[in-house]
Formats: C-alpha cells, structure tokens, sequence
C-alpha cells in the first residue's frame, strides 16, 4: 500500500520538506453569524487552489485557535491571500468574527511523526 | 507604554522575524491519566529553557491539537528535544497519550498582524 492511499488520519498529511506553512493564530470575537459557514467555505476554497498541500485546524473552548496550512511555495500562498473571496473573507474577519490574529510565513525545514497505527 | 507591558493577549507575541517555529499537530488516544500534568508541566518548563520566545495551544472537541512554541533559533529547539525531563514525556507521550503527532520545524520569515485593542 502507498502512504498516499493510506485512510486519513486527522492530521493533514504533507510530502518531505521543503513546503511551507501559513500559522494562523486567533482570539475569536463573540459573533458567531456567518463565522462557521465563511470558515467551512474558506477551507473548501483553500484546498482547490494551486499548490495547496494539507490543512489543520483546532480551537478551545477558551476561543484561541490555530490553523496551519501547507503551501508547495510562497507563491501560491501571496495567490490565495489575493483571492477575491478570501480578500472580502479577511476584511469580515477583521470587522466581526476575530479580536485578533497574527499569520506567520514559514518555511518548514524538517519534519518527522509517530503513528500507532 | 513599552510593547513588553501590554497585557497578555491569548494570542503569543513575538519578536520581528527570523525566528523559528515548532508545529506540534496531534490526536490524542482514550487515556487521559497523567496527561494534564504533563502538558502543563512541559509548558512551564519549556518556557524556562533558553531561546523560548511563545507558545500557543489549542485542542478542538475531536481531540486534534495544534501546539506551536516560537524559539530563537534552531539550537535551543535541539537542546529542549533533548531535555531529560521532556524526553520521558515523549517516550509516554508515545505509549499513552497520542494515537498520533506529527513535528515540523520551520524558520519563520514573516508576520503580520491584527487586532481590535
């Protein structure tokens, strides 16, 4: 069996480095209308443009959240930040749904996991 | 008021990039004794070691978390890998506490961004 026809597992699966990562950290505000469906739509949209690779996504219940999406290189990531969709995404974003975020660009060097499987 | 002094955001600050990030995604198993205290305790000692910058963490209710630790430069990350204390909470971390985990370590080369305050 190839490791790409392996079930999912939960954690995005990314190929061996180099690739990049965009680490999105959140403090969500306390409006929910409309949060969840942009969210659903922007992961949806993400995976569907070029050079996207694998997307993770976790938030407590003190509502910090992290979101890291893998990227093949820089300029597929500065293409999505320019979507049309995504750009009309940020700017609701920023009006309602976060208190704050903060996106980092970074290029991962090395990776290594464990499986149980 | 000095950037230093601004109250504590949820969110973790860092200083202008380069910088280097831990990407620490996982699923965790059935077995929640002990995993607490240890979660708790490595970040306190993590924070403790040279080269820490930040750290923040999120787990959703379908048990995959997402912790990222900002360090200083790929050294520090190697000498905290190796710290005896943390080493036994991977090798339990291992056998108890994770079904899986994946590590990524990448130098962070930009950020930006946004908040309400």
């Amino acid at each position: 069996m190839k490791r790409s026809e392996l079930p999912a597992l939960g954690v995005g699966r990314t190929p061996d480095p180099p690739y990049y990562a965009v680490i999105f950290t959140s403090q969500r505000s306390e409006v929910d209308d409309g949060y969840h469906e942009m969210a659903e739509r922007m992961e949806e949209l993400a995976q569907r443009q070029a050079g996207f690779l694998a997307m993770d996504s976790a938030r407590g219940p003190d509502g910090i959240g992290i979101t890291v999406a893998y990227w093949k290189d820089e300029e597929s990531i500065k293409k999505w930040k320019q979507h049309v969709e995504h750009l009309q995404a940020q700017r609701e974003g920023r009006q309602r749904w976060y208190r704050s975020y903060q996106v980092r660009i970074a290029k991962v060097e090395r990776a290594y996991g464990f499986d149980t499987r």
